[in-house]
Order: structure tokens, then sequence, then C-alpha cells
């Protein structure tokens, strides 16, 4: 039994009868090309235009109302303009329509009118449980039924159903470059949706549709906003990453951002934050539309990889090997290290001048015995740290054999093999023997260095939530008033997250609290106030009892009050904070910490909960991650640095209804320790708005 | 009067008569398919085979020898195993041969006894003035005369001469995988050339000659050997940049030197520091080979562009133009700022509801309306900010009218046009018409954005070396002995290098001396031995007379001796050094530097004589240097950091018969002061062995 999101998007996409509303008869229009499409499409099921001035369109009959067409009508294509949109859905609604396209701008992406008018349409839907395409959509192809709901002239070229399922917010690239590098491609379409200012279907519930389609392998989202990639991802940790999928964000910098907003209404976010989370689930984030439909390739119907990529690589081109391997080298990616009896086999398959380390140097054999070149493919690919196996071309007069022998080898090898076509013949045969088999070509090293970057990089965190969240200690008082730096650390103190040595103290008591917590000692006012060590209430580094007296001194003339001493710590400055996402919840942010941070922009996100090892592998991608982990110049404390992040991580979940952010800036770590040494904590009401 | 390197390389290249020595009848072999190819290639010359065992070869005559030919042979192509190729290279020599392709193996790129058969072919070379391409070549395509003097499928197809010439030092690349790419990009050869092993020619001579061809109107690149670079930097240095080149240098990475080293025998070194000293002289570097064919169409036939390509993009795809936005917010690429002026003619031509900010979004004009788009584009190519105008493509049935508007557009604008093809029709046609015009057309916004980036990166360093070296002031007794801390300060000090207060001084006068200098001090045992501060020599931060007396003390006690007292300042850490680099001279290092700045390398590198103009150019791109220049968190001192490094320069010139390299590690940048605290200095014969 289908899920109720599966029921729903099916009957919004697989209708067996459509109507098209404001359907013209002038094929100049979009609205006088949608019948003709989808006739031309060939689609088995009934098909009604209506429009009150016309008895006839595109050789069928036209009604004059939805309502006159007497029989069920499934789903409706609405191509009218914005004011007239609303009434219509709501006939939709009576009729008991099962879903709607609207092709109509003016909504969200058009100010605050059609913001309005688009929550209108929104709580109508729910009410009516009516999902819809758009609107400002261009409408949608299902290629399983033969429905070809939308003008384009490449998807009107390539009516073929394939494995590809497409989601995109922008009918620009739905229809148009994104088919047409399918259409260029090995793939083609199952499923294609524009889904525009996507106000009436949620992107989770597609996932989930797409997952059950059984024609559907792969999966690319093409998403403006950060609230359908959540859904997504929301979505993936509820039911798991069954199929791959591949997202373009749009709208990722700050100009990004703004041609977004022009766009479609959607307000874009911090692309690094939505990324990590994204790949944090084990969906693969790309970049453009080339490196998309590569990583599509590559990714094929394997949901999820775990780890490293280990790649064997074979080619006859040294040149050729030398930039492959220059490519890998500013990438994450890296060759597989072969076992030795992998290197005897090498060695008695080629003559004794080849390199059979790898990459393999296979020059003398040349694409004349295709045979051999199978074995060694063969050979890579049963070492187990070789996960994809890539041969590399060169222009060859005919390389159909060797496309051969590499499907054979293909077939019988655990690993993945994918070709780097570097250059081929001209008859296109070699390629549709590889690709016809199901192993990616990608044109160019780089390329596929891009690609299959991308799949490393997604991989999803640890699931195991045990003992996610810390049981809360609350401080007397806590949150009763605003926090002074004194309140935050023992907050901090008290719930597992290490901080450095500190007290409060008085003007009095400076010296006694020094001398407790041992030289060299820092002194700050102990207050709400923000930025008082630009006033001078902050006293770095004070060694010995008299300068603590007399920076006292200076600071009771200025200050008076209350002060918190702590010790004066030394290392690597890291920073962290856990926060409330808008879209995507609890987040861990960490990197390189101190002064700097803004000019650095050293930091990668992991979603909460998170484990340790998710923890350690987002830290190892920072700068400040990298020194700790290789200990360089004696920087030692990367264990206590994860250990440090994960109490905060701990304490930010089980303190959600109490705090809505919590930053720390500096942790310094060093010695083989990590402890917060400043703390920004908002209570909730007081902060950002979201709970944690 | 062509200059003596245009002559050498034009008999080597454009010879009226060939021998091939080594010319076989079985096509199996690559010596039985030379001769063919020739003939093929309609080669006008003469062409003899030359084979003691055969009478006749590929319908040709055969002769026994080079000398019983009896005519004037101008190129000789000799295919034979290694040991038997000196002698007839010698033969060469005497028989007044002026250019020979050594397409033997063994060489250098295979040990010791292959480096000294390489050695004996240069030194002939040399006395006889006879360059060679090779060894371990695959000969040259010369296709304004219709020589094609070397065998590969792709070449065969296509012969038609064009304006691209290629020097290669691999040849897979250049007959294979370049070669294809050339072929499927709009562009052909007036010359391919696989110089191999590169042993008997300069790249500067080829770089000269191809200047002076009137057919060549761009030249790509691709060496894997430093040395091979810096030949082609030195030439542009001494004739300028003539003609654009692209430059894809392989054996990049650690593993891509690896695999360069098995390939033709050269030892890659420093990627970015070849990388940087090449685009400072206005060389484009790129990545891959895709990346190479973009950078190509986009230079076009202009040598160098100054400063920031500011783009003025238009599509009717908005999600395009958001792409398009993404991808270049994350390449150092920007939109032009466009002239109110230019802004209201665009809101004249456009409807209302468009986007006539830079991007310009013309959704609603759609392609229907070619001679509106090509006032969009002439309008923005007038724009004096905007370099290169992008027109984005999407889907159409027919491009062609917008292409032709395009094309006519370009004609009538200052700016340089180009097309991102997103997405097109296809019959080819609007392609054809775009590129046949000149108009560059690379596939996908990404692509794009990687490929004018790369010519954005090449801007030549200022070439005014007026005051470029100091005049030397060498303190008594400089350079008799090791250098201490303080003969290295002293020694940048007289010379114009901005450093910290120094005093030298001896446990009696340390108080005196931190005294005279202002506190906060440092106190360093004044010594030769590197890493003193790892024994304990070096006490920071001494705030008062006691402070110093205590330290003094347990110093005198540990090491006795004279000492280095200096002011202790705070601020951003900046690294700076200046050395020999054994291919490209004199070059200066600069970054962010500290303890870590082995484990961040933050690393730009200026060729010297430089100007603080080029300085500050390289300090820009690090990262140390966007937060000085930035003013970030009150870090002040860029100026400052520019004219101490530039100090710096003048120095090591001025000084390059005594020091063979001087590093400052840091340089301490704030307030608006840059200030030397420790320096390296290496004497001649004592350090690296390049003298500055």
């Amino acid at each position: 039994m289908p899920s109720a999101a599966v029921q729903r998007i099916e009957r919004l996409l697989r209708p067996r009868s459509v109507a098209v509303v404001g359907a013209s008869g002038d094929t100049n229009k979009l609205a006088g090309r949608i019948v003709p499409a989808i006739r031309q499409g060939g689609f088995a099921g009934k098909l009604f235009p209506i429009n009150p001035r016309r008895s006839e369109v595109a050789g069928l009959p036209c009604f004059p109302s939805l309502s006159a067409v007497g029989e069920q009508i499934d789903h409706c294509i609405v191509i009218l303009p914005r004011d007239q949109v609303q009434e219509v859905v709501e006939e939709c609604a009576r009729l008991g329509v099962q879903g709607v396209s609207i092709f109509a701008s003016g909504y969200a992406e058009a100010g605050e009118d059609g913001v309005r008018a688009q929550q209108q349409l929104v709580e109508l839907s729910r009410s009516a449980d009516l999902p819809f395409l758009g609107p400002n959509c261009m409408g949608f192809v299902n290629l399983v039924d033969g429905l070809t709901a939308t003008t384009s002239s490449v998807i009107a070229r390539n009516q073929e159903a394939g494995d590809l399922a497409l989601i995109s917010q922008s009918g620009g690239l739905a229809f148009g470059t994104i088919a047409y590098a399918v259409a260029e491609s090995p793939m083609a379409f199952s499923y294609a949706l524009n889904t525009g200012n996507s106000a009436g279907v949620d992107f989770g519930d597609l996932v989930e549709f797409l997952y059950a389609d059984e024609h559907t392998r792969r999966i690319l989202i093409v998403a403006e906003s950060n609230a359908h990639v959540a859904q997504v991802v929301r979505r993936v940790d509820e039911i798991g990453l069954q199929k791959p999928i591949v997202l373009l964000k749009l709208g990722r910098g700050e100009s990004g951002a703004a041609a977004a907003r022009g766009h479609t209404g959607s307000l874009a976010g911090d692309y690094e934050l939505v990324r990590d989370c994204a790949e944090g689930a084990g969906i693969v984030c790309v970049d453009d539309v080339a490196d998309a439909i590569n990583a599509l390739q590559v990714v094929g119907s394997a949901p999820a990889r775990e780890g490293r990529l280990g790649l064997g690589v074979v080619s006859i081109s040294g040149g050729n090997l030398t930039l492959f391997a220059d490519v890998l080298s500013s990438s994450e990616l890296e060759f597989a290290t072969l076992q030795a009896s992998t290197v005897d086999t090498l060695r008695e398959l080629l003559p004794g001048s080849a390199s059979v380390t790898n990459p393999v140097d296979a020059t003398f054999l040349g694409f004349d015995r295709p045979e051999v070149l199978g074995r060694v493919v063969e050979t890579l690919g049963n070492d187990p740290d070789c996960k994809i196996v890539v041969v590399i071309t060169t222009t060859a007069e005919d390389l159909r054999p060797a496309a051969r022998a590499v499907v054979d080898a293909a077939a019988s090898s655990p690993a993945q093999v994918a070709v780097v076509w570097n250059g081929g013949s001209y008859d296109g045969a070699a390629e549709g023997i590889l690709t016809s088999a199901g192993i990616p070509v990608v044109r160019g090293s780089a390329a596929f260095a891009r690609a299959a970057a991308a799949v490393q990089r997604a991989t999803p965190r640890t699931r195991d939530t045990t003992g996610a969240a810390g049981t809360l200690v609350t401080p007397a008082g806590f949150g009763t008033a605003e926090l002074r730096e004194s309140d935050s650390l023992e907050f901090l103190d008290v719930n597992g997250v290490p901080v450095v040595p500190w007290r409060r103290a008085t003007g009095d008591t400076l010296v006694a609290a020094a001398e407790e917590i041992g030289f060299p000692v820092v002194i700050k006012v102990d207050t709400a106030q923000t930025r008082i060590s630009d006033q001078g209430g902050v006293v770095l580094d004070l060694r010995n009892a008299a300068e603590v007296e007399k920076a006292g001194a200076e600071l009771e003339e200025k200050f008076g009050g209350d002060y918190l001493v702590a010790r004066f710590a030394g290392g690597a400055e890291m920073f962290a904070s856990a926060f409330q996402h808008p879209d995507f919840g609890p987040v861990l942010a960490v990197g390189t910490g101190g002064r700097l941070v803004e000019s650095i922009k050293d930091v990668t996100y992991v979603r909460l909960p998170a484990q340790p090892q998710d923890i350690a592998a987002a830290l190892r991608r920072t700068l400040i991650g990298k020194v700790l982990d290789e200990g360089a110049r004696g920087m030692s404390g990367f264990d206590s640095a994860v250990g440090a992040v994960h109490a905060l991580g701990r304490l930010a979940l089980a303190a959600r209804d109490v705090v809505t952010q919590i930053e720390i800036n500096p942790f310094i770590v060093g010695d083989g320790r990590a402890v917060a040494v400043d703390a920004s904590i908002h209570l909730k009401g007081t902060g950002p708005e979201e709970a944690l």
C-alpha cells in the first residue's frame, strides 16, 4: 500500500484525464501550444481544452468550463492570467480534480500583492488536499505515461522514457538547458517537473513518489530556496536515501541570491550551510548543469557510497595520465592503494616497460589488444581499495573492441567502471557500447574529477542518535535575566562543555581568584554588555598578583562591580556555534576562530544530533581541523576539539527549550586540550527567534 | 629580416624536402605509416623514404642512405631504435639538413644511460646549429604547408589549416586529446608540434617563430618541465606578448610530478610558482584540455588584457542568469557596473517587467525579437566597464536570427561578445553563424567562468624596471662569518627594509637596551644557530626592567654571550621571501606568515624586479593581503606591507652577488606599519646554491 504522499503525487503526475483551462487556438502563444504538445506526446488519456470563446482547439472539442465537461478530470492545467486562477482552482476542488498546474506569474516573485494571492492558493490546496505545480511554472512531463504537459522544443524531440527524474524550480533550466544536456547524454527523463514558486507541493512528497516509481533510478533536484532543499533532507532522514539524489542549488552567492529573489520569490541563504546539510544526508551537490549530468552518470543507481572513492586508472597515454593525476591532486580524490597481488597480476599482464603502479600506463599495449585492457580493468576492479576503475581514452580509428572489453570487464568486477573520454573515434559506436551498458562516459579528466569528488563528498552523517542530547543542568537563576560572561561560562561548565578555569570575583577578591586559578590570567568586567573589550573592560595576560592588583584598580575606577577571572591560555583558536536554522533545524558550525573569523570564513556545518565521527569529518574539512589533525608545529588536541564540540552539540539539544544559540569563539586548543574561553548564549525570547 | 631564431625554426618546420629514415613498408608499424601520412596530407615538397632493405615504400623510390639521395634534404624524420639515431643525426649535420625529428624513446625519460645519449644529441645539435624535435616524440604537423609528419587518426581527418599553434611535450595530448578537442571546436591548427623530451629546440624560439608566422593568431603550450615554461616567459619578457598564449602545465601536484618523471624525464616543480610567474607575463594558465579550448576561444587574437574583465550578461532565462551569477560569485570575475545612461537605454529597449540591471533578464523578450536582443548586446558592449558581453542561450526551435543579431551587435561594440551555450537548437547552424564570426561559444556557465577567470588572471606585471635594485649597503664584516640574528636584522635595516626597533646587548646592558627601545621587548640569544627558540633562547613580551633582569639572569646561566633585544610587536603576521629560482630567476614569495606558514600554504609569487603595484596585486590574492586590504577588525597597513616587501625585493636584487635568499617570517603588520621581526639570510656559498 503506497503511502499517502505517494498516492497524492501519483494523482498529481499520473492523471488519466487532463483539462487545459485557457487553451487557445493561437499556436504563437503558450496557451495555444500546450494542447498540441500533449497530443504530439501521445498521451493515452482524455484531453479537454477549456475556453468559453472557442468550440474547438487543435482538432479537439473545446468546453466552455470545467463543469461543462461532465466527466472526471484528474489534472487541470491553468493557463490564465493570475487574477482568474483562484476561481478556477476553487472549481477544481469542487469537481474533485486531483492535481493542478498553474502557469501564471505575478505571485510571490512579484511583490506583496502576489504573496497574498499565492497564500490564497496554498490555503485552498491544503483545505481541499489538492496539490499543484507552480504558480509561475512551465508545467511537467511524465514520459512514463507519455504526458508532455509543457512546451519545449527539446522535450518535443526527446520523448522516450528514461530513468532520470527532474524536479526543478526553474523552468528555463528544466525544459531548456537541462533537457538539452540530458538529450545529449545517455540518459532520458522519466519525469521532469517545473515547480516554479513551488507553493503547492512538498519536495519530500515528490522524492517519496519517485522512490516508489519503478521507472526512476536517479533524481536531479534544482532548487532555489533552502526550504525546499530542507524538505528533501528531512524526508531522507525519515525514509532513507533509497535512490541517488543530485542537487543543483541556485542562488548561492550574494549576487546569486539577489537574482533568485527576482526570479521566483524565494529567499536564498547561505550556500555552504545548505551544501553541508545536504551532503550530510548523502545528497550529491554540484555547481552547474554539466557537473550535474556527469555526477548523475557516476552515481548511476547506487544511492550512497561510504567514505573514500579510491580510483584505479589506466590509459595508453602518459600525458593524459599526468593530466589526470594533476587534476586529482587538486581535488579531494585519491588513487587507490593497490594490494601487492594486484600489482603482481598487472605485471604479468603488461610488458616489462609498462608502469604497473596506479595509474597504470599501458602505452606499449595500445588499444590493439583489447583483451589485455579488459584484464587490466578487471584486475584493478577486484582490488579492495579500488572503488572506481577509470579508463582514459585517446583518439583511435576504432574504439569498439576496447569498449566491448571494458564492458565485459565491468561485469566481472565489484568496482564501478567509468570512462574519461579524452578523445575517441568518430563513429560514436564505441561510446554507445559503453553507455548502453551503464558505464559513465565523462568528457575530460577535470569534469570527471569534479563529478566523482561531488559523489565522494556526499556521505550521510551517522544516523545513530544514541546519547544525542545530554541532561540539562540549569544553574540557579539561569535564564531569569540577561546572561553575564560568567553565567555563560558556568552554563557550559556545569553541562559538560570544557571551559578554561575561571572564577567570579569582586575588586577585593581578584588577586585571590587569580592565585586559585594560577597565572597568567585574564580579567573581564562581568557584564551582559557585548563588546566590553572595546571599552577597555578586558585585561589580558596578567602574570602575578601585582599586575592583577594594578589592573584591578584601573578597572574599579572605570567600571566597578563584578569581574570574571580566567586562566589566560595560548593555542590554536577554534570557533564553534550551535544554532537553530529556520529550514534545517539545529545545526553546528565549526571552523577557524579568533578575531578574523569573518574574514577567514573557514567553517563547515553539521546537523544535530551529530556523533563524534561526524564532527571529526566536518572539522577535518577546515583549515584549523587540518592543522590540529596533522599536529603541525606541535598543535595537538584534535580529539579534544572534537569532544568539546560534541559536548556543545549535546548541550544545545538538551537546552533547546531555554536557549536559541550558543556561540563559542574561541575554543583554545593546545597541549591536547580544548577549552571554551568566550561564549555568547542567546536565551529564548531574547535573541534569534527560533528555539534550538 | 627575420631574427636568427625565426629563421632557425622556419628551417625546422617548413622544409621543402623531407627524408624518413627507417621508413617501413609495414603499415601496422609506426615506421610504415609516416610516409603514407605525409603523402595523404598533400605535402608539395619532395619526400625520400630511406631504408637499405627496401627499394620502394608506399609507392615512392626508397634510398639506402641519406647520402644516396643526392639532393638537398631539409628535414629528416628518424624512426630508428635509439642506438642508431646518433649516427644518422651526425650524417644529417654533414649533409646540411636543417632540422630533424627523433621519434625513438629510451632517452632522458629512461635513466642514466638515456640521459647520456640525449646529451650527445644536444651537443651535436649545438655544434652543428641543427635543431630537432624530440627525442621520444611523435612528430609534427605544419598544416600551412600541408606537411603531416605524424600519424594520428584525428589529424588525418582534419587537415585544413587554422590559426592555432600547439607546442606540446606530450604526444598523446597533442595528436590525441587536444587534436580531438580542436576538431570539435571552431578552431584548427596552423602548426602542432610534439617536442617530447624537448632537448633540441628552445620554446622561446618556437614562440618567436609563431609570432612571426602570419597564419598563427593564438598559441597553446603543453609543458611538463618548468624550464620550458621559463624559456617562454623569458622570451615574452624580451619581445613582448605579441599573440595570446595559453599554457596547460602538466605535472602539477605531487602525484602529477611523479607521473611526469616517468613520462618524459623532466623534473616537475612547484605549480603555484610556475603559474604565478607565467600569469605575471600575461600567459593564460588553465587546468585541463576543455578549459584550454575555451580560454583559446575567449582570448581570440587579443594578446593581453589589463585588469578586471567586467561582464555584461543577458539571457531570456532567469534560472540560467541565477546559475551564472552563482558561478561568478565563486570566481574572481565580476559583473560590470553599468553607467546610468546604459541602464536608461536598456529601459527604453525592454518591457517594464524586465530586469534592466546587470545581468539583464529579458524573459519577456524571448528570442522572437532578435533586433531587440542585438540592441541590448550593443548597449551593454558600449558601456565602458563592460569588457565582455555574455549572451546565455536556452533551447529554441531556431536560434539563427538571434545569432545573426548577436554577430551584428558584436561588430558595433568595443567589448568582446561571447555566447554561453546553455542549450540551443539542433541544426548547428546558429552556432556556426557565431563561431565563423569569431564569437566564442562556450558550453556551460561554469566552463565559461573558468576560462574567463583564467584570462583575467593573466595580467602582465609592470615592465617598468626603474629603481628595481637599491644600492647595497654592507655593514662592516658582513658576510665574513655566519650571520647572527642581529647581523640579519642590521643588514635589512641599513638597506631600507623596515625592521622592528632593536639593539645588540650583553647580559649587563639588557635593561638599558630595553629601556632605549621601549617596553614590551623580546630578548633572543644572538647566534647563528637556528631553532634557538626551541632551546629556550628566546623570551617574549617582557614588560619592565624587572622582567628583563630576571629573564636575562636565566639566559646568562644557560647561554651567556650576546643578545638581541627588540620591541615585542603585535599585529598580523606576513611572510615574505626573495630567492633565486633555478628556472625563473629571482622571485618574491609573499603570504600569510607565522608558525603555521607550512600548513596554511597561503602564498603567491612574483618575479623580480617588481613594482609596488605588482606586489600589491600579488598580496591581494592571499588571505593576509585580503584581511589587510579590507582593514578587517582594525587590521591596517596594507600599503606599508607592500612597501616593506618592495624594499625586500630591491635589496634582494642589489645583494645578488652576496646573498642567495632572504626570508622574513614574520613581518608584523599593524597600526599602519609593517616591520620585519625575524629574518633568515643565506650568504652565497653557504645556503641554496643559486645566487640571487
